[in-house]
């Protein structure tokens, strides 16, 4: 049986405001653009643009930043019918980039009491998590509660109604109240989970450790519900493992680099997108390799999501 | 290779105030005695003067009710290495009771930023928790953060090192946020733990609902870790139900009851004493039962607690 | 014109769990008695027992203490008509004494989030206040808001309407977020009064000092509002001062000791009822000194509130 | 003696993010242009810019928003030195305008734990505020701790070392948590003040009322400290009163207006400039008018405050 989605995100969705001058200090930049951002939404567009049929479950501002976010999701296609409007005054997140050099970024974060954080766990439909073969779950809105139940409410029914899930592990150190509390509900929420992605340095958080191996993680995690992980070590390339003991590597392709921000949410978009359309792992960390190239080129990390003949074309240009 | 402890118990330990002239209206109660209290706490009490060797982990405050609970605990035969000292001024929680009658108790609770719920993930120690056959914890620990991480590290720790954990639901209305938060932490806990107690009331909260059935909480739980249920009904006795299909009953003891308070506690840690002692479920049951009978019938709960003696002589004269 | 009442007392109003088993740490007293505390509902009480026609304004728990303390206070002969119920959920306070020695006294507090903090500006009713000749407030109301706007408004709707405001200090360290918020909110306060009654330590407190002298007090605060400051410095007697350049002094009477508690609130409520009752200055003095006396060798501090014949006996006695 | 400042303005400094694109809702608004905002930052730069010796005293957040603001109030000519930076990872405030036409503007304002409302009150230094001749202080920095506190620190200081004060009302509903609240601590900074200033709105949510008149105000506040009260009331023209019984008027100038934002920052930075240069009241007020008309003009606030000329020029154009 079809279902209605290939994907529904949950999480935060919120405003970038990249500058306009770059290759300066913050402090020099005196323009910004406005995109929509938050990994969870990010991979929600990218995979929408590459044509799969993708929900969004959040929480946004009950403003003209919210608005303009809940309509940019329903121009890319996203069904945003579980996009809750906070009635309480919370305001959207913000981040606004600073791109010194192509290796220097940094981001100034608005997320105090941000709206995607007071998503509640009733607020979970689980009649709309039924209808979608995969939900993705970003690491950040486990961060502090309602939004932390919120998540850990949509994970049990997924669970009980056969929707595999994906942990993007997506950590930002703001919000969280200590780095056990990470741990805590990384791990629960990685031991729930079928798929995981993230960095090596992410999986140290989870694991409440420096220096982490892979073998490690796998040990750990394959232990519990996880059938596949992937584990990203910057340039070096990313891995991926399955839980019947395989392994997978893949190459950073070359690109001209304008900023590294979306580079993570344009690798999950691709290579879950691959996935799901049937590619074997190899390729489906291609695609999410070729993603990212793209959108590190360019200024946007939503707008900047590929289409499938582009990251096709990457990957054969460079084969 | 025997362990230092047959049980740990984590959670509160707090101070009960007990109406010393009963009968009537708190309004009208103009003098209280003082004991230690709360449920962990009383679980530990019961299980030390029964003869089990004991350790507790917990926070209490840092005045005179604090080193009142510490030295009580000590002086039942506990190990308090593990109870911490709360450096931020909160105070151990308070239970003011009132018995208008054997029926009609009700229970006034200064809870409010209490000691026991800011025992912290970093306070648990792998090392101690290695140590005992079986971790206690109470569903009231997790009804805020810090303690809620707390109690999840310590699970955490006792899968890692193979210790059974026992959950006993301990549900409180108070300090949790909302029904839907019970319902997330209850399961997360439960799905994970060896054995659980609660009353058929305390099952519903987990399980989000209202008139479950035991049929449906076996259903649901035996999908996952536990191996052991007790399924309390109050006047209408306990239910016990094992993994392998099996199910087993009990009665209540006539008894004259002063109060209900501390019922549970009693038969929490009758009945766990009696597993751990060889007994087969059926006359674990009756332990709890003939416990809970004990107690009901005196002013206090913690001192009130029987020793195995009182217990088997309950049972004997009314079998 | 009479105005309905003599004193209206504005501020907490909440319990005393006194140690029935004293000289002894509180570790080892097992008993409390129960009785109704803080200082404003003390001075209320006391000046009510001295045949003054007192009101009162404050908020109390929705539970057996709020109860206790309205139907006592009421009994008391005080008008309870402005004792507003907290409806969410807030405790009364709580004050456990530990009397160790009659040298020796301390009090373990529950002030957290207590319902007398949360008084609302808005419950505060302008046509209540007009009907008093004075207005008592207590330093303690002003530690957190709302408590602390309410005293504000009251202070504002008396000046407005030409009701003399008392201002006991009061000072209690917990719940005040900083020395300079009690420098800065007794400051306001004391310009606005008309009386100000403390201990020399409060009236340091007050000023943001050390070791001040009466005469700095006098110069500050006589050139605002007040008319007459009275400075309690313990054994050494107590002094009152007023804005004519006047200066008077009172010295302690002989008392048996049981505990220190309560002294304060027995001095401002005999001393305003002399003043009010057309004593000069320095009999008002005498009474304050002796009602503390009376108080100190007493197990309560509410209920052991003297008459104006025990005061008097007490004065001639020792005169 | 010739005093050090003019002016020393306290209160928030914060970031303006303007619409680049106008004539729109902010939903389609895509780019905006930052400046320094703020009410009492405003009238700091725009008496710079009128020749004033000005300091400035507030808090600003630790990152690139915070070190933009210092760094461009420097630049205007202002001292900093009393400028604290944040360490507590609060962040700077924001506002977001909407410029839909010139009728209608709006803002969207970041103001959740902003660092300007985390000023400590003993982070008011007497050495400083003696330094000026005029503190002007800014109602929005009441409205909450402990930027509170440093407000009727900083007054109190002033009151102490015969610096004058004026209080811009500056009422901005966000952050305020009642309209009691409002009432409580406009009126005694008011009742403390030498000069009023705001618009006949904020003079009734001071005092509580809807639809309050000039006489009324002049009634309440010349029977305390206030000299002068400066009263606008949109188109029709600002009133001024002094407590000798005069009263001045002044009408609007013509101007093409862009927005309406910064209109009662560029007026109060003129009005007091002009006092403090020994105009007369009547030509204050035009200055005040003037220089507001000359700001609404403008794509900016802060960069758009005109000079003595520009003023000058304004008012001989259309005398």
């Amino acid at each position: 049986m079809t279902k209605k989605f290939d994907l529904i995100a949950l999480g935060r969705a919120c405003i970038d405001l990249n500058a306009v001058e770059y290759n300066r200090p913050m402090e020099e930049t005196m323009t910004f653009k406005k995109y929509v951002g938050g990994s969870p939404a990010n991979i929600a567009i990218g995979s929408a643009k590459l044509g799969a049929k993708v929900g969004f479950v959040g929480k946004v501002s009950d403003d003209q930043h919210g608005r303009f976010i809940q309509r940019f999701m329903k121009d890319a296609g996203i069904d945003t019918s579980q996009i809750y409007i906070d009635k309480a005054e919370h305001k959207s997140g913000l981040a606004f980039t600073e791109i010194k050099s192509p290796e220097e970024c940094s981001i100034l974060m608005y997320r105090d009491q941000v709206a995607d954080l007071y998503l509640q766990p009733e607020e979970i439909s689980e009649d709309y998590i039924k209808k979608t073969d995969l939900l993705l779950v970003s690491g950040t809105a486990l961060a502090q509660s309602p939004s932390r139940e919120a998540v850990l409410k949509a994970i049990s029914y997924a669970k009980k109604n056969q929707v595999k899930v994906a942990f993007e592990l997506d950590y930002r150190p703001y919000t969280w109240q200590s780095p056990e509390d990470v741990s805590v509900y990384y791990s629960i929420v990685a031991e729930n989970a079928d798929i995981v992605i993230g960095t090596r340095d992410e999986y140290d958080e989870m694991e409440g450790k420096k220096g982490g191996t892979n073998q490690e993680t796998i040990n750990y995690l394959f232990q519990h519900q996880p059938e596949l992980l992937v584990i990203k070590h910057g340039v070096k390339g990313s891995f991926a493992y399955t839980n019947d003991g395989k392994s997978y590597q893949a190459g950073a392709y070359k690109t001209t680099v304008l900023k590294t921000f979306g580079a993570g949410d344009s690798y999950a978009a691709a290579f879950l997108y691959a996935l799901k359309a049937g590619k074997d792992i190899e390729t489906a960390l291609k695609y999410g390799s070729a993603s990212a190239a793209i959108v590190v080129s360019k200024h946007s990390s939503s707008e900047a999501m590929p289409t499938v003949e582009e990251i096709e074309a990457l990957i054969e240009g460079q084969s």
